[in-house]
């Protein structure tokens, strides 16, 4: 394969960048970028990285010996897979230890529920915790509801997520619920997990206290667990949860965001920024969220350096250390590069699961844009819409892409992916070969494409500017 | 509705019972059963009464609080549903309690797994048992394989159930693993849990030990998990288990059969015997294993008696007790009713979870083959197939069948039964209204008419000799 395209490789003399002059990429870039685009299709890399994750590792919490375990995984594989440079940048982070998670209704049915703790939670008495439940349909109703329906009682947050747009409208009820609740007196909180399956599978996911109310316990129960207390307190009579909860704070802990780079030919300082979090929750094996993610990116490099088709611009590939507890690894990657946000020449992560990709979005300089219409040309026959130049490039580049980094945002599609995220049910048989592969390819082509790109894709304020 | 069927109501002189006979439904009654089977289909009692249990009982582990819960909810449930004659009969077994259930694989790559002990499983030390695995792809398999091969290790048996017809195939595994294992020499056993689904649950289910072996633990894990362990195999080297298992047995229990009858009018003595078992697995709430069996009887029988379409036998639905540890429940049926055989006019119970009914199976003597056929050209509209007249009237029946009682096999749809079976996700939301409301509209069309036959379908040696 690399003699085959070793004509390709013979390309043109560096354009430099020129503003207001359109540039294209020629015609042997756009062979060689449809050449990733075909080629790729046969690979199988990032199933075998993702199986390789998820088998080796599993669940990997920030903080617990699973995160260790990653980042040790993480670096070797990146060595195993041929990376030019790998290594690894500190992130610390407060640490949170899961415990007992115990619930039962006591009254007017006993029955056990199936519940998770949230990630932060603080613990109940070692006796639990027994109160009534009050039901809402979701968050905003309960910081409508007066105090007296609250104080001494166990809110109940039942807002049931009907589909996977739906998610940021429904996880403010995880995030913030508790302190919302405390603050009318509430002694402790329980949600409808926030997911579209209807598995007896609760979804764990970060809470945060507010620094001014006192701190309850939060946990959530599975849709199917939600239907019955429901059914229950429809009946009119006083329901009564017991709550046990033994999760605690674990001190600091430092991990890493792992970095591999394939470097490149011309203009090594600047990359194309890559990744996905290499953190996951507990309860499963972090398959969709975010295995996926690290592998399809680890594997998108690793293919354009297998045959031996160097772009201009360096590859790097991130992945993020505790991305679930609060972008920690995000943050820590700004901090670390902040003065260097003009050696990205494009930033995209993949964290809603395992593909295919939909549509992709650039956020470059007006110049730019017909090399994002030629990108878009070759990845068009990979079922890829065309989007906007507004792109969010995923959560632990969010912050960059505020800062001023070109970004790109390749769209997974996530019909199936809520019904998984953040339950012991995400494992790696959920994985479609034929649909990660999809995803690998296309960051293939757009990783290559942007790194071999004629101009800068621009950044920083004038870029920002150029944007509204 | 009453008042619209008063006509059919008025029925010509009771035929009496003559062999050689041609002997078939008149007309009216005819009339009456077509009826039923439309003025039912517009009822959801079935499911309603399936919402209470589920909600108002929930798990109900033979000779756990909740079975004691369950037979209380059922007396009254019949109550309320106006049964003629309500009762119980003691149903005395050795009662199993499930206590800590963990396991992670120690090595070459640490891993908690999702399991659960095998009802009826003695427990490991309290340290545990941890030990090599050893994997084969089905029960079969190990007991061809030389003792070398297992002594001391802990049997991994991976036969993974592909489709719902493949219950019988894989099952043994489950029921009878343990002691084939012990034989070789096996510290424990694991298994891939009995399902067709690709959930992180497992599945549990009775096991019972040889007596001339030892006793070794008995557990499953969810298919995600055998798919996992399998994959760490495949790489070569050993892998060790930890396994922690604290159940235990529980001395004698007593539940009970709950009996509901609605009394015939001309033959009040014989009787169409209609059920489901009342035990549940603890995992779930037992909404389809076998919540559905006992709502679609109940609400057969119950539908007849609302419309005062009072048929010339009784109706008795039977809700039997600890059929899931081996059908005692059944068998303390037999026990006590074991003269009276020929008072059975048919016996049919449901425990294949929610519907709808796909075909009609009789066991009954050859003069009332022409009536069977009546009663399928009623059902066929609902999408009932005809069936042989060698069928299988259900689990708790089935000893009554060998001793002699005229028989029907009223078939459920089971394509997706065995991804919810004896799984935390057997729960009320997996219930169709109308799947669940087909199956009690074919009871009651099946209960009523069974209950109305001109003659006896027969019974004892004679009808067992025939049918050979
Ligand atoms: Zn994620
Ligand atoms: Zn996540
Ligand atoms: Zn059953
Ligand atoms: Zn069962």
């Amino acid at each position: 394969m690399t003699l085959l395209l070793s004509s390709a490789l013979v390309t043109p003399g560096f354009a430099n960048d020129s503003a207001n002059k359109s540039v294209v990429f020629t015609e042997k870039e756009m062979q060689t970028a449809a050449w990733i685009r075909d080629a790729a299709r046969a690979d199988n890399m990032s199933y075998k990285i993702l199986e390789s994750l998820t088998t080796e590792v599993g669940p990997r919490m920030a903080g617990s010996p699973g995160d260790a375990r990653a980042v040790a995984w993480a670096e070797a594989k990146f060595k195993e897979l041929g990376f030019d440079k790998v290594w690894k940048e500190p992130v610390t982070f407060p640490a949170w230890k899961r415990g007992v998670e115990k619930a039962e209704i006591t009254a007017p049915f006993q029955q056990p529920l199936v519940i998770t703790a949230l990630g932060n939670t603080v613990a109940t008495p070692d006796q639990g915790i027994t109160a009534e439940l009050v039901e809402f349909a979701s968050l905003k109703e309960m910081m409508l509801a007066p105090s007296e329906r609250i104080r001494g009682k166990i809110v109940f947050i039942n807002h049931k997520m009907q589909s996977s747009n739906e998610y940021g409208l429904v996880v403010p009820g995880r995030s913030k619920g508790a302190s919302e609740a405390a603050r009318k007196g509430a002694v402790a909180i329980v949600i409808r997990s926030v997911g579209t399956d209807s598995h007896r599978f609760p979804h764990t996911g970060v809470m945060t206290y507010d620094a001014d109310v006192a701190q309850i316990p939060a946990a959530a129960m599975s849709n199917s667990d939600a239907d019955m207390v429901a059914r229950m307190i429809k009946r009119g009579k006083p329901v009564s949860l017991k709550l046990e909860i033994s999760a605690s704070a674990a001190g600091s802990y430092t991990s890493y965001n792992v970095i591999g780079e394939m470097t490149g030919t011309e203009l090594p300082n600047e990359y194309v920024l890559i990744g996905g979090h290499l953190d996951s929750w507990d309860l499963g094996t972090g398959a969709i969220d975010d295995g996926a993610g690290c592998a399809i990116t680890m594997a998108a490099a690793e293919f354009i350096k297998r045959n031996g088709i160097k772009p201009k611009r360096s590859i790097r590939v991130v992945l993020f250390a505790n991305e679930e507890q609060g972008l920690f690894g995000g943050k820590a990657y700004l901090a670390a590069h902040q003065t260097q946000i003009s050696k990205i020449q494009a930033a995209a992560e993949a964290d809603l699961g395992q593909g295919p990709v939909t549509k992709m979005a650039s956020f470059v300089r007006a110049e730019a844009l017909p090399l994002v219409k030629q990108m878009h040309t070759v990845l068009a026959p990979l079922g890829i819409e065309p989007g906007d130049n507004n792109a969010f490039p995923g959560p632990d580049m969010g912050d960059l892409r505020m800062a001023g980094a070109a970004s790109f945002g390749l769209a997974l599609k996530a019909d199936d992916y809520f019904n998984l995220h953040h339950t012991p049910d995400d494992t790696f048989d959920k994985i479609e070969p034929a649909r990660i592969n999809q995803a690998a390819t296309t960051y293939a082509v757009f990783a290559w494409m942007a790194a071999q790109a004629p101009i800068s894709f621009g950044s920083g304020v004038e870029l920002l500017k150029a944007s509204k």
